[in-house]
């Protein structure tokens, strides 16, 4: 970071954004393929226009009792708002990763968070 | 965003990180009080220095099947490596929060992830 660790700065870039935080449970936990799959799909998926920052990942190598790390991939976008993520899950490039990509997994869990 | 949004550009903040997102379901969910108290605690833990971005959110109303909305306080923070995220876990000013405010909930989940 060039600019100083304040705060502000810190809060600046995800300040009144709309974060959706979806965490994807594959079917074939192990497959190599099907995960290679779901994450091509994602990085075709993060084209949609009203994405303005994305994150693919796993878990990390952390292992409190508090921390779930039974999931296979995390998706994380940050929108400019709620209409955004809203036209994002109409968006038809979104419409044909759920038709290509939903048989890959087993359970997804979504948290929506915007400021408090 | 005065960048053109490229899926680079749309990545490159977030490449590499090490995303912390932690929910908290409060013990008293409907007292007002007791989530100030919480979100005056994580402003006072964001000076950790090791925190290159945060974010103190809440549940969008937002409503499909998938989504979980029950959590009372989302914090996000983001960190350059797992290094850093482990310093924070020991760090004298997160030790304080947890001492002080880690009667308001009753539930935690924490998901780690670095990129796939």
């Amino acid at each position: 970071m060039t600019k100083p660790a304040t705060v502000a700065n810190k809060q600046r870039e995800l300040k009144k954004k709309f974060i959706h935080h979806v965490y994807f449970w594959l079917k074939n936990k192990g497959n190599a393929a099907d995960k290679a799959k779901l994450i091509e799909g994602l990085r075709k998926l993060s084209v949609v226009k009203t994405i303005q920052q994305f994150n693919i990942g796993m878990p990390a190598d952390t292992n409190r009792g508090v921390i779930d790390s039974s999931y296979s991939i995390s998706w994380m976008l940050i929108f400019k708002n709620g209409k955004d993520q809203a036209s994002y899950q109409t968006d038809p490039i979104h419409l044909k990763f759920v038709e290509e990509c939903s048989h890959l997994w087993t359970k997804v869990i979504v948290y929506d968070n915007v400021d408090v």
